[in-house]
């Protein structure tokens, strides 16, 4: 299978910084003409986000915020801005990368005051919505890191990798997802689907087993919440290599959650449409696999019931798979690990439990 | 750089085996003679714990605990012992590797009851002090995985991958410490020294800065306090590859320990010598380096500062540099992240800080 992607990196990059210079050059514009420079951008209050059951994810509403620099209290948040818009330049014309950190200190290296970072996350999430690219575009990576491993080769477009490449099996603890695999085009791949998995130990287990053979899988981990650079890479890996994605949790109401993020995303990235992998399947642990399979248990916390109730009514667990499950655990009162087949030996969840649910889901 | 390992991987997995059967051995012997069978070990004990300055380390005392299948409140705990090296060898010998949640569930499937996971955790620990070896040796892992990058080929003992060789300069995000890499010899390297580091972040910008070949560096990412299977990797390039360890973390009492503990270990790992590498370097963030480079900082918590007084106690912290900077941080009273260099630009941690810092230290 030979990737379909529409856009080369080097081609989306380039995109990203005529968006960024498009931004500036507006605003110099503006100035020329001697006006007070403004822009306007979607709201990202919460009155104005939606979830949109045809693209299985939060969107924004029609609600717009304008920003002027003739308005004194806005004169903070649009220097910010731009100051932010030049910052994601550089970094992307360099080909550097940073975090969400490095963006909060470096603006002190210019004189521009963020109170604190989530004043200057805030900020960069603006640029995000104005430009209509996610951070990882324009080089700001999350700190977390997460890995891969299967038969795909890459192709780096990284400084000093530039048109080498490597097939994601070349090292069998896995390989981290960070900005040289996050902007790396994919070749070829033998996989014929993907399944990501919650813990690393688990994840081993199956490179062990062999699952990435037996089942043509790749094997994203996860390892708890997915970081968005992992959620962006399974993205292209269903879009652009049309792979179906079976993902692998606790059963609990925070392994559910781990699964819709990387199907449905979060309200927080609204504003952004290539976080999402709506097609992808949450294939275990169920609630209803807890009892099935008899799997070693503990009680569910005030906590944990607390958030089923919260998940019950968040439109985007409003198919019946998920209110089934809710339901089920609402009913069983029990929450099980992944780690809980061990039981029945340490092969089983792969000889018996995951071809079961593959063909289930 | 050739290696100077003593010991190949296979022999040392050799010795592993045959030390568990030895312990059976000696249990069925006394069997076999009519007696009840015990064993005799150290006791891990707080009052058996000793820091050890010449190895700068804990190590146990001379006393030791008895377990006899004699003592009905002995029974179990010497059941589960034995069953543990039997689960053990069977991990090992089939090279297959497990998780300490993995060994907790899979006593289910030999009717071998623990109450908990720490009633299983505490027996694997018995294990280790049993047969003078780590767990992962033994093939028990930690679930967190860490991440290394630099000029090292490796070669693979583990199925599938026996003899395949692999630089850590293949895949610029770095890639995974889990099982592979524990058990992989060392070919060839052309570093001459070896850099931990606490963030993602930051391990992400030494390899975009090219550290690896400016330093011939060895980078390894931590990932905050560094899982045991990276404390051996770090402990094995020190010995087999004579390499020394410089250690870059946050600059706060968090940040000192996850040094300290690549340094000398733990107390709980008081009975193992091969996680610790004594003569690896703290080389910031120092209290002193937040005064003399005038760094962005935030206030200690009271946590913070409880911390700090438990630390200038602590045997580990006598030296002269440790309680300096312990000082320094109770009076300055300020912290500061490694990010926080990015207020002179995002490089200057490479041009300037890490230079300046390795001769020093």
């Amino acid at each position: 299978m030979v990737s379909n992607r529409k856009v080369s990196a080097l081609e989306r990059k380039k995109e990203v910084l005529e968006n960024l210079k498009r931004f500036g050059a507006e605003i110099y514009k503006q100035m020329m003409l001697g006006r007070f420079p403004q822009i306007q951008m979607p709201s990202r209050s919460i009155e104005n986000i939606y979830y949109n059951p045809e693209l299985r994810q939060y969107v924004l509403g029609n609600k717009t915020v304008r920003r002027s620099a003739r308005n004194i209290r806005h004169i903070r948040p649009f220097t910010q801005l731009v100051w932010a818009a030049y910052f994601a330049y550089e970094l992307t014309s360099q080909r550097k990368t940073s975090t969400l950190r490095d963006v909060y200190y470096s603006s002190q290296a210019y004189e521009v005051p963020f109170k604190d970072q989530p004043e200057s996350n805030s900020i960069i999430t603006d640029l995000e919505t104005v430009i209509g690219f996610s951070r990882e575009d324009f080089n700001i990576f999350p700190e977390e890191r997460s890995a891969v491993f299967g038969d795909l080769t890459i192709e780096y477009t990284v400084p000093g990798y530039e048109g080498k490449r490597l097939n994601l099996t070349s090292h069998p603890d896995g390989v981290m997802i960070g900005p040289a695999l996050t902007s790396a085009e994919f070749v070829k791949t033998s996989a014929d689907k993907v399944i990501a998995i919650e813990k690393g130990g688990l994840f081993t287990r199956f490179i062990e087993e062999r699952v990435h053979e037996k089942f043509n899988a790749i094997l994203v981990l996860t390892a708890g919440q997915a970081p968005r650079a992992t959620r962006h890479f399974i993205h292209r890996l269903n879009k652009e290599l049309e792979l179906p994605v079976y993902i692998f949790t606790d059963g609990d109401p925070w392994g559910m959650h781990i699964a819709m993020v990387i199907i449905s995303g979060s309200a927080n990235a609204a504003h952004l449409r290539e976080l999402t992998t709506p097609d992808a399947k949450w294939s275990g642990v169920w609630a209803t696999d807890i009892v099935d399979y008899k799997l070693p248990t503990d009680p569910l916390t005030e906590i944990d019931i607390k958030r089923l109730y919260e998940l019950q009514r968040d439109p985007r667990y409003k198919d019946k798979l998920w209110q089934r499950e809710i339901k089920t655990f609402l009913k069983i009162r029990r929450k099980a690990e992944q780690e809980a087949f061990s039981r029945y030996g340490l092969t089983y969840i792969v000889d018996e439990y995951l071809p079961a649910k593959l063909e289930e889901t």
